[in-house]
Parts: structure tokens; sequence; C-alpha cells
């Protein structure tokens, strides 16, 4: 006997085109928090979700998270919105969390279409900025919410969700928040992806972040390499060395310690991984290019779950245009991050990146300046698969996908989740919404219309599992 | 007895601020060849040059150099300026080369003062983009011929000019037009620049310059680092350990064969880099730190003149901006250039090159795609220095400033220096404006008034002192 009702799930599928034509809404709001000139839209796009949320009867509090500094400018912070529905002390409370900002995006860095209008293909794919991270999962929730209105049926539970206008950006202010308005329930996330395009997954683990910035100076300004081409300490030539020492290409990481604090897997833990749903092609499929690290689908799948990894992003500083400019740069910042797992933190990496750096930078010889820079950083998360909300989602999964879900650990970091798990004491489920090859941060982000349509269902589904399982 | 008419330093000095107003109207011209959006006001400073040189009597040819691919568009080249005045078989033919183009300026990138607002600072100071490289040295020339003009004078040589819009962007087109338009004559530019605040030097030699971009290629699209940090091989971590093999912090050029071809100097040759007014103050004076390679004179000055250096400008492709983006970026190109000496060529130099990227791609291991491309190059000039064209610039210096020029050899490059010096067969003299610290290619780009109305001074004087060795 399925908890839920049949009326939910016709609903969903009778109101699929009104659905899509709310995300494309969302979609059209350009809500960049990383770039300053964006935030406007940023602060629009925390209005139209309080507005949506209301007119479904959930009461909306926005809370002003203050000021902070980007780009050199003290910026207002977005609103987050903390919704409520419901009261019951016979009901399980269940917290969502969203967000619904957005990462950069530029018809001219690749995109097919315009990112910031929601584009139908005729595979089904919707497209454009958003659509799948975050806007997507939490219109998802929206369209349950819907439903129950609409019909005038409770809910199976109560309802909080905390929405936020910054997790792009290091979900300023985000923290302070939580532990000031920490209520019970138990929280759920949307805020991430299926490992392939087939099985849907839940996600019980996430790796964190270190990111730092090498700084190297050097003359008082950018000076013409004709005339100083090997007159001079180059700042380039330091620091191109310097991030040289930091990862190899098979992305063994090369900072002495970093990749020791984390025990070697045993041949239980390998089993965890050889069971899911997932191949190499996946991966390579997902990355468009035949270029995973290993031929060996375990050894790639804990990679990414189970092992730090080092990215080197970018130098701040530099040339970066197309053609050939003969410049010396005088500042530059190299860009690297590290993601973390237990027991990593971005405590007790920062002295060992510390070591390493300095005392390569010092072999160098240079008289060049040089400092290490740490910014934003977030700890690992994993939690327990075991727990009564696991439970609820599996059914839930079985139910609308008719698959048992892959147990996952996920690559990236949602630091607020940890904030949720550890402010709050409670389990923290991540039930994602998309598919592996979304896009989410890339250029062409898509959501898949059944993901959308299936994936509201499923949030739904979700709610009455639990909801059920309190009446067991 | 000065060959120079003393009316016509008189002129000089009391025009002088007719021929800074007439320098702020330049400078006002935002004339960047390197940035197509920009591209009209070339053509509006080819215009511009063109108007001033015929108002004192040249009689001017603006001639179309065709087409040319930038940043993806079909761009119209700016019109080069030939000019020419006098015809008389009795004197010798003077041919002056200068360029009306800029470098990119905006505020943003550190500047004091609006770029192209010519701003006079209390010290004498005349700063604005292009008031050194190379509007104040074209109108150098200008000031000289309108005092002939003016007083009806004849000029003591036949003159004839050649100015161009794409020198700041490999000067495009010119090749072809000298090749095409070659009339006897010798030539003599300005776009060069004091080895430090105090010496007038002539220069006779300029090094080279290979362009090299390494392509490196892996996803279909930028990835998500959380996603795929340690299953894919990054495009970033092959460059960047690519990019620290080609040189090392001390300037050595890491590419075998390179450093090789150019012989070591000898006692004798240390000799001619031991007397020059220069100090490693001076260099770390101009660089605005102290980041010199070397405590000794010489080594420094032979690393700038006579030996080939290896800069890194850059990446392309990769995160640029401020802030933190866990961007794994898709294709990535690190831009490299090596200053070239005799008997380096971009020709011989490119298979070493080649060779050692090629090689070092290979020993890495990874499965993304690589490729070296070659953007523009040029060879390296050395001269006779005991032409009676020199000996003219010698001693139109010692009458203007007192002082023996300091013979010299720049590090930069001026590709049609070669181009002249080839394809009319005729000895090229450098005779420079600008003092070493004004920062042609930088922000806060300045010419001292004093070098600005002296080197005018300076420029008649050497052809007085070319039509006196004519009747010697």
């Amino acid at each position: 006997m399925p908890a839920t009702p049949k009326e939910f799930l016709d609903f969903v599928d009778n109101n699929a085109d009104a659905f899509i034509k709310k995300l494309s809404d969302a979609v059209s709001i350009k809500s960049v928090s990383g770039d300053a000139s964006y935030r406007s839209e940023v602060f629009k796009m925390s209005d139209w979700i309080s507005q949506q949320f209301k007119d479904v009867g959930v009461e909306i509090q926005q809370v002003d998270l203050g000021k902070h500094i980007m780009d050199g400018q003290e910026l207002q912070l977005p609103k987050a919105v903390l919704g409520r529905l419901g009261n019951d002390p016979n009901k399980k409370t269940v917290l969502v969390y969203g967000h619904f900002d957005v990462q950069p995006a530029n018809l001219s860095d690749g995109w097919n279409t315009d990112p910031f209008t929601l584009t139908v293909q005729p595979n089904g794919q919707l497209v454009g900025r958003g659509s799948s991270d975050d806007k997507g999962p939490v219109l998802g929730w929206l369209n349950t919410l819907q439903y129950h209105y609409d019909n005038k049926k409770e809910l199976p539970v109560n309802f909080r969700c905390c929405f936020e206008g910054m997790e792009e950006n290091g979900s300023e202010g985000l923290d302070e928040l939580v532990e000031r308005e920490s209520k019970p329930g138990d929280g759920s996330t949307s805020d991430n992806y299926w490992l392939n395009t087939r099985t849907p997954v839940l996600t019980y683990g996430l790796r964190g972040l270190a990111y730092y910035k090498l700084n190297v100076t050097g003359p008082a300004r950018d000076l013409h390499s004709g005339v100083f081409g090997r007159t001079v300490h180059e700042p380039m030539t330091d620091l191109i060395r310097l991030m040289s020492t930091l990862v190899d290409v098979n992305g063994k990481i090369l900072i002495p310690g970093v990749d020791d604090m984390v025990m070697t897997a045993d041949v239980e833990e390998r089993k965890l991984y050889d069971v899911l749903d997932y191949s190499i092609s996946d991966v390579e499929a997902s990355a468009g290019a035949p270029i995973a690290l290993s031929s060996d689908k375990v050894e790639v799948l804990m990679g990414r779950m189970r092992m730090p990894s080092l990215s080197l992003h970018g130098i701040e500083g530099a040339f970066y245009g197309p053609g050939a400019k003969t410049v010396i740069p005088a500042k530059v910042s190299g860009k690297f991050s590290i993601r973390l797992v237990p027991p990593q933190t971005p405590e007790n990496v920062l002295p060992l990146v510390k070591a390493h750096v300095e005392s390569e930078f010092a072999k160098l010889g240079s008289k060049n300046k040089f400092e290490l820079e740490e910014l934003h950083g977030g700890k690992p998360w994993v939690t327990d698969i075991n727990h009564w909300n696991f439970q609820a989602a599996k059914a839930a999964t079985k139910a609308i996908y008719n698959k048992e879900p892959d147990m996952t650990r996920e690559g990236g970091s949602i630091p607020v989740t940890l904030t949720f798990a550890e402010a709050l004491g409670v389990n923290v489920l991540l039930l994602p919404m998309g598919r592996g090859d979304d896009g989410a941060h890339s250029t062409n982000e898509k959501l898949d219309r059944s993901n959308y349509i299936e994936g509201t269902k499923l949030l739904g589904t979700y709610l009455y599992e639990v909801g059920a399982i309190n009446t067991k």
C-alpha cells in the first residue's frame, strides 16, 4: 500500500507545463551571487521565492544577513528565506534546504542559447543557468506544496524550509543564521546529482573544501618583457614553479601529509563502490572526453568520494585574454583548492599546505615576495545511512523510480549540510533531483524534464514516507 | 660651429606649451590596436596624424593594408601613413618610423589618472597612454617640421616618414608595405628608451621575439572540481607542469639548446656593458622593487641586451577573476615568449621549443590533448655603429645634452626595424626620446616634459647633423 495519494502524482503530471513555466520564470532572474553587479538580481530572486512559497500557504520570513566585502566593495547580503507550514506535534518535521543563487554565465562562455532564458530542447532537456543547480529542485518542493494548497490537503509532515542566496559564494551569513534559529527537524536537500543518467541516489557524505591563494609580488607595476626579461625575478615564473609542486598529473596530492591523513580502503570498503551503478564510460561521457585517471571503476569512484583532490583553478593578475601580450605581470595569485574527506578539516590541512608552499618558495631563491592566503573552507560530512530518514527516502525512490537508489558520497561540498547536521543535531539527507551530466557549474547547464517532473513526485513521496514512518 | 640654427632651438622652447597641447590631443584618441572594440579610434588616429603632417607641408599617402582576423573577427587594418617632403638629389634622405597605436589601458588597471587624458604632473611628467610609446616621439618629428614650415625654411635633408597603427599588435601588414614601397633612405626611429633617467642613448641592436601558446584540452566543457576532482586528467595540472619546465627562477632558459645558441661574452665584449651609465639600482628603481637577478651590473645588462629571455605571460581559459571559483577549466592556453638575440630566429628556435614541450608533455602521461601554437615572431637586429648615421646622431646628442650617448642594444623588439634594414638595405638607428622609467607598456605611462622638449630639439639637430655630413 503506497503512502502517497495517486491524486498527488496525477496533479504533478497534469501541471507539468505550468511547473516548467515557473522554472523558466526563476531562470530568467540572473541571481549570480559571485558578481557584485548582479546583486540586485539576487535580491529580486529572494523576493520572488518568498512570494511563491507564500502563495502556497507557507509562513515566510526574509532574514537580513548583514553585509560583506566582495571585490573590494561592501555589499548587502541577499536575504535568506525561512518558511514554516504546519506545527502538529504528532508529525515529524522536515527541514528543506536549497539555494536560489547561481554561478556566473555568459553566452560568450560557450552557451548554445542565452543562459538566462530556459530553453526546452526536443530531447526534453530544460537548458538554463540554475535549472539543475538549484532552482529546479527548490521548485520541486514548491510544486509539491502547490498540490496540497490547491486541494486543501494537509501535509503529512511539518514543513520547514531554508533557502539562501549565497551558496555559490561560500554561503556567507548562513551559519550564524542556522545557529541562531536552530529548531528541531530532519534535514533534506536536493542540491546534488545522480551519479549517472539512470539510477537515483541518496547521498550520505560530502567532501569539504579548503580554497587557497598563492600570492607572488615582485615589481611595483607590470613590466615590459623586452626591457626587463632576464634582468629581474618574474612573479609568474615563481608562481608556476610553486603551483607545479602541488599535485601530479594522476591526481596524487604532492603536499606531504595530505593524502596520508586518509586511511587506505580495505576490501570491505571497496565493495561499497563496486556495487554502484557507475562505469568509467559514465565519467567519460559526463566529462565529454576519454580522460579518466584510471580504468578501475572503484579507483575512480573512490577518487571522487573518499579521497581528497587538488585542482588548480587559475591565476589572477596574469594576462588572460586572447592574443599575445608581452607583459611581465607584477602581482599574480595562483588559485587552488583541496576537496577534503574525514578526518581532514580546513584547520588541520592548513599547516601542511603552509609548510609545503613556504618551503618550496624558499627553495626557489627568488627575491620576490610570497604569501599564502586561505579563502573560504568547509569541513567534510558523512552521516548514518541507517536512520529512518534514509529509509523513507529509499522507499520514496523505489515508489517513483522502481529501483533501489545507489548510496553515495559526493565529491562536492555543501558546507551548510554540516552546519545543519551540527547546529541542529539532526540527520541530514541529500535527495538529488538532477542527473550526473547536468553540468551544474558549466556551460549549457540543464535539467531533464523527466527529472524535474518525476523528481517533484519523489520529493512529495518522500514527505509521505516520512509521515508514514511516523505512524508505524 | 653647430650645424643647427639657434632659431630652431628657440622655436622649440617658445612653443613648448603648444607642443604639449598637441600631445594631449593625440593621447585623447584611444588608439588601442589590440582590442577590436577600439579599432575605429585607431582609424581616427591615422587620419589625425595624416592631417597634422599635411598641415606642415608633408605630402601624405594613407595606405590601405587590407584586413586581418583578431579575436575571431575579420577587421580592417588601420591605414599606414606614408609621408615625403623634399626631393633634392644633393641631400641625404632620412626615413623616420613611428607608430600611433597604443597598448590597452584602463583606469582599473591601477592608473592614478584617466589614461587617455594627458595629465601634467608638478614634477613635469606628462602622464598618459602613448605619451612615451610612441605618440610623443612621433610628435617630436612633427614639431621639428613645424619650425621649418612656419618659418619657410628648407629642411637639411629629404624627409620620409612611415607611421603605422598596428605596432602593439605585431605590425600586421607593414612588412608587405615596406617591401612594396621600398625607396632608398636612412632609417631612424624613436620607439625606444634611455637606459636610465640621465644619459641619452643610441641603439644599435634589438632582440627578436617568438611568442608561443601551449594549448591543453581535456573535457568537452568546464567541470566542477567537486564532482570531477581526482577522477579525470585536469588540463591546468598538465599545463602548469609543462610551463614549469621552460625557465628557472634566475632566468636561465631550460629548453635545451636555446641558451647554447648564443656565444659566451669574452672580456672585450663585457667591457661594452661595463662602460654604460647603468647600475643595479637603476634596474631596481625602474622595476620598483629590489628584484634584480644579479648584483653584477654586466650580467644584468647582458641579460637584457645580448641574452635571450623567456617570460611566462599568463593563461587563457583558466579562472582569472577575483574570489574563489571551483572550476576545472576544460581548455587552457599557456602564453610565453622568448626574446631572441643573434643568431636566433623564430625559425631556428621553433624546432627546439617544439621538441622540448612535446617531450615534456609525453613524459606526463596525461590523456589530455596538447599542441604548441606559434603566434607572431620577429628576428633580432644588430647594426654597424660606425656608419655616418650614428656619427650624426652622436653629434646631435652631444649638442643637445652635452654628453656622449651610451651605445646600447635594447631588450625589446621592434620587428619593423629589421624590415627596414633588410628591405631597404639602409643603416637603421634608434634615437630614443623617453627615459628608462617611462613605463611604456605599463600603468601610469609618462614622458618627462624635458625629454619631450629636448628630444624634439635632438630630432631636429640630428637632421641638421645628417645634412652637415652631406656637405663635408
